[in-house]
This record gives structure tokens, C-alpha cells and sequence, in this order.
């Protein structure tokens, strides 16, 4: 399938964007994390002043024959209940993006029934996925047509400029689907990638990772055919976030992560577009035990440490205001040569 | 001197909020943090749905005569120089205010030149104070007046119902009157309460170190009298800072501790009035190594952990829009019985 290119970061920028940074009326270093994001947003805006961002989140929903195998907490009914939900403004989601100005869009790209609320999306391509112990999830066109949905959703938002682009998704037991792209794509052991989801303990965690492992064995899923793995194991909405990703990027904006779930779409899109990563902010260190392990293995700092495990993109909806806060630290605070402070970083050390 | 009446919080009304919190739409205890910190915010509002709360920073000057030993990586004349740049607008708390709705005030309450630039707000009580290794930093009565200044500026500020403070400050070599304050109050020793600052390395940490322990062993300060204590080592900051959070507290709003340096006054108002405690905030971990052994030992988890060292408000900016987004949550979320969403809530360990 074809995906767009990527626009070149260009290489010299990031020294120009220190010397700016290092000239703010603070001591060097002082905003800690704000300012390495500020320096990466700036890089991706492709200016030392970047301008106040426009922020979207999306939130993809689908469903999985995965979920026959009793590896969610809630029944898979609750998917489309929460989509109906959010098309009535009363999910977390919906309030997070309503206090940090936030665009929301809810799209179906893989619900098992039909979504006929006001404002949700319909881009459906598979109406739940099939049981990945039973045979592929999805036929390879349909996970090519989720990434397509994803790609086409982010190209028809408004906007010029720099933006914030974050994914979420509602999906019951999606949380095992992840935990099947992050082993194959990060190649984390299945015992590290699965966890306890919503609630998900004892032995019904147990039996979640030996349905985990079961697919891997029956499957055998190849990391560099990434069509392939989401075709094997699905489902619709990472594939739809991967495809956003990557179609954010090629606008120029960066992308906010939310949680475990699209952390595993990032690794997917990774998979398909390895320059993705520059454009990534992760927003928050899920509760989900894999997560440390795989953000150690994409070498990405989280912005927050909530011990979020909602997804939606909540985690990402509560990271734009840090966001939104790096770029404005850029853009407005004053210079020690304009602002008349005396800028003296000659640091203490051994006199 | 007379302080203010706290609210009593009443002891009932955290387990309604637990009820309220448990039949929003999400899993128990999803949304981590956010959660703990909306039923703490509701609690000090006294419902379970609290309004948006207007914020307001106070950012309190200072001047040390400890910075006369070579404390600071910073010469004393910054001070005024930082309060001109934040009465311009062009530092890092006018940049963070802008962008996170937030009213913001400087007040010279302890700077040792005039501060005539518009907007900043003159209540000096002590024109820098003296050098507590040859006598105490300030008179009793200025120490007094100092507290008595956050307490008048927090009166006069506009505003009813629920709202939150953030306390910030500039001074010059604070952060060893900090350090005092924190081994005093906390019990810390001077070894961990004392830090680099804003760029003390080496042997002149070594030294700030060492003026520390000169000044505690020459004052023996006792925290039982802590207008004593501050009388002794200051500065009026500190004193304003306290103040404030308490007059803050006594009209129901939360207080949002910024970083080390308000830490060190948040434990001088605990000092004064212990039941402050339900009313603080604790907007991030400092890099300030003291920080982490003062949180440890007040008992309080911080918001965010950005390695700020900077000051001035800045943590308490940034995280005023995860407390708004944390009683938006309480105030606007659908409940399980309200939206038709199937509250399966039964964990499947063991099934």
C-alpha cells in the first residue's frame, strides 16, 4: 500500500533551537523535561518560535475475536456502549478534551455493530475481527483499509501549520491485541507484553497469556512483513492509529501517544515508517506492566507517570497543555541580551 | 501573631465521593492520579462536582545577606533584574500563566533595592536580610509582618466559591534558606537538605553545605517556635509564602506548592498550622535532591516530575491544568447508571 513520505527534520536546526533556548531568562537547564520537549516540538515545527498548536485527538473503536477467550474484564458489548458514550460527551475522554482545547473526533473503523450515534465517524472495515486462534484476524485488504481509514481521517482535518495530533481507541480486549504487537515488534517476551488490561488478575491473567502465547505459536508473525502481523492478530483501530501516525507526520505535526494500546499502534507505524520516531511524544508511562519495558526499548521518555490505564487518548489529552506549554516557553519567554538580566552560567564548581 | 481559622473538611464526605468516582464510566481507578487528586480537590470544595477552579500564582521577591558566601551560582542583583523581567512579562511563570488561564502577582516583600516597575506590587517588609552567620535575618516583627503580607494578599484577591493558589518566589541564594528551613521543620540533615541550586557544584556546594551547618549551629533554631526560626535564618518569601497558603486554606481553595523553595515555606505553615496539610498540593518533585526526602517524609505524593529547578511558580503552573482536568473529571463525567454503559466491575481473578 502506499504511504505518504515523511518530511526531512532538518539536521542543523537543533543547535540553533539550544542557543535559543540557552539565551531565556533561566538557568540552563531549569525547565527539566519542558524543555527537551520544547526543543523536539520546535524541531518538528521547524522554528525556535512555534506557534500556540491546534490539538486533535482521535479515538478509533473495534472489536475482537480475541475477546471470546475471556481476556477482558467487561464484555465486548461495552465497545459500542462507549462509543456511544463518547458521541454523547460523557466519556473521560470527551471532558479532558472539552478542559485542554481539544478537537474530538470518535470514529468506527472496526466495531462488531453498527454505531449509529450522531457525530461518530463510520469508517468501518471489519465488523469485530475474527478469533486469531481460529485463523487470520483480518484479511490482509482489510488491515491495509484500517490504516487507510486512519491516513484519510488526518487528511481531512483542518488546519496549516503545526499541530498536535494524539490517538486513542475503545476496544474490549484490546489490550491482549497489544500485548501481541508490542512482543512481536518490540520482541518483548508475551510474559512482559500481557498484563492486567482493566482489570484482568489471577487466573484469568494467567489464561490471557497462554491465549497470548497460543497465537504467537499458531501465527509465527513476521516483524518485517507488518501488514501481515496486523492481519494475523488485527485489530481495525491500531491500524487506523498506525495509519494516522505516519499521516500526521506527513503533515508536519507531531504525534502524542497515549497509552499501552497505541503505544503498540506506534510500533506498528514504526514497523511501516522508521523516520515516524522523531515526530513522537509519548504522553504518559501506562500502569500496564509492559509499557516500561517497551518505552525502554523505543528509547522514548513518557511526558506524566498517572498510572493511567483508561485509554480513549486521555493520557494523551492530558499531556497537550505540557505540550502546548513546551512550545509557548519557545515562542514568549524572554532573552538575557533583550531583557537586561545578568546571565551569569558560569556554574560554582571548585571555586 | 493571629492567624486565620481553617474550614474543617468533612469526614463524611470521602466516601460519597469514592461512590460518586466508582460509577463514572471507566474502570475503578483508571484514571490513577487524577483520581486520588479529584477526590482530594472535591474534598476541599465540599462537593462531589466542583466547579472549574479560577487559579491565581503569587510570586513573592526576596533578598538574602546569606548570598554575601558565595551560595548562589547567581549574583544577588538578579533579583530585581528577574522581578523586571516578570513585571514585563517575559519570564518563565508570565510565559506559563498566559498559557494555562491562570492570574498571576508579584509582590516584593523581602527585595533589597525598590522594585518600581508597574504591576509589582510593594509590600517590603525587609530590604534583603541580614546575614544569619552575624546575627538573625530578620527581626521577630518583620518575620511577622512578612506572613502577614501573604495572608493580606491572598484576602484581597478576588474570587468566590472553590479556587486554587500556587505559590512561587525569586531570590536570590533561597535555596540555601530552604535547605535551613527544610532541616529545621523536616528533620532532614543539612547534608540532604542542602543542594545545588540553581548551578552549585564541587567545592562550592561544599561551601553552601558548610554555611548551612554554621548557621543552624549558631541559631539552634526550634521548630516549636517556627516565627522564631524564621526570624533567624528568613528570608520574607518564605514568610509571605506561608502566609498565603494558609490564608488561601482558610477560604477553602487548595494550595498548589511550586518547587523546593515553597516546599521549605509549605513546611513553616505546617509548622504554624498543622491542618493545612489537606489543603496542599504538591505540583512537582523538584531536581532539588532535598525534595525527594522532604516528600517522602510530609507524607504527600508530588503531580509531575519534570526535573524542574527553576522557581517562580513555574511547577504549580503546570500542573493547575491536570487539577482542572481532575475536577472536570468529577463534574462532568457520565455515570454507569446515567448512560446505559454495562458496569461490569466484577475483576475476573480466579474465574
Amino acid at each position: 500500500m502506499h504511504l505518504p513520505q515523511l518530511p526531512v527534520l532538518d539536521p542543523a536546526l537543533p543547535a540553533a533551537l539550544q542557543a535559543h533556548q540557552d539565551d531565556l531568562t533561566k538557568p540552563q537547564g531549569a525547565l527539566g523535561r519542558l524543555e527537551t520537549l520544547g526543543m523536539q516540538l520546535a524541531w518538528i515545527a521547524g522554528t525556535a518560535r512555534p506557534q500556540d498548536p491546534e490539538a486533535t485527538i482521535l479515538t478509533f473503536g473495534g472489536d475482537h475475536g480475541i475477546a471470546r477467550h475471556g481476556v477482558s474484564a467487561f464484555p465486548p458489548e461495552v465497545t459500542p456502549q462507549m462509543v456511544a458514550n463518547m458521541a454523547a460527551g460523557g466519556a473521560a475522554i470527551n471532558v479532558l478534551c472539552r478542559a485542554n482545547r481539544i478537537q474530538h473526533k470518535v470514529i468506527d473503523v472496526g466495531v462488531a455493530v453498527p454505531c449509529p450515534f450522531p457525530g461518530v465517524v463510520d469508517r468501518n472495515v471489519v465488523r469485530g475481527t475474527a478469533d486469531p486462534l481460529a485463523g487470520p484476524a483480518m484479511t490482509r485488504a482489510q488491515a491495509e483499509a484500517s490504516i487507510q481509514a486512519g491516513l484519510d481521517e488526518v487528511a481531512a482535518l483542518p488546519g496549516t501549520g503545526f499541530a498536535l495530533l494524539g490517538l486513542g481507541e475503545m476496544g474490549i480486549a484490546n489490550s491482549a491485541i497489544a500485548a501481541l504487537l508490542v512482543s512481536v515488534f518490540a520482541d518483548i517476551e508475551p510474559e512482559v507484553a500481557s498484563g492486567p488490561g482493566t482489570g484482568v488478575h489471577g487466573a484469568a491473567r494467567a489464561r490471557k497469556e497462554q491465549v497470548i502465547k497460543d497465537v504467537l505459536a499458531k501465527h509465527q508473525p513476521d516483524a518485517k512483513d507488518p501488514i501481515g502481523v496486523l492481519a494475523a492478530v488485527g485489530g481495525a483501530e491500531f491500524g487506523a492509529m498506525a495509519g494516522a501516525m505516519i499521516g500526521a507526520a506527513s503533515r508536519g505535526w507531531a504525534v502524542i501517544v497515549d497509552g499501552y494500546i497505541a503505544g503498540a499502534a506506534a510500533c506498528l507505524a514504526l514497523a511501516l515508517k522508521p523516520e515516524l520516531k522523531d515526530f513522537l511524544v509519548w504522553s504518559h508511562r501506562s500502569a500496564e506492566p509492559g509499557a516500561k519495558a517497551l518505552l525502554a526499548k523505543i528509547g522514548i521518555e513518557p511526558v506524566l507517570d498517572f498510572g493511567l490505564r483508561l485509554g480513549e487518548g486521555t493520557g494523551a489529552a492530558l499531556a497537550v497543555p505540557t505540550l502546548r506549554c513546551a512550545c509557548a516557553i519557545m515562542r514568549e519567554m524572554a532573552t538575557f541580551s533583550g531583557a537586561g538580566v545578568t546571565d551569569n552560567q558560569t556554574e560554582l564548581a571548585g571555586k
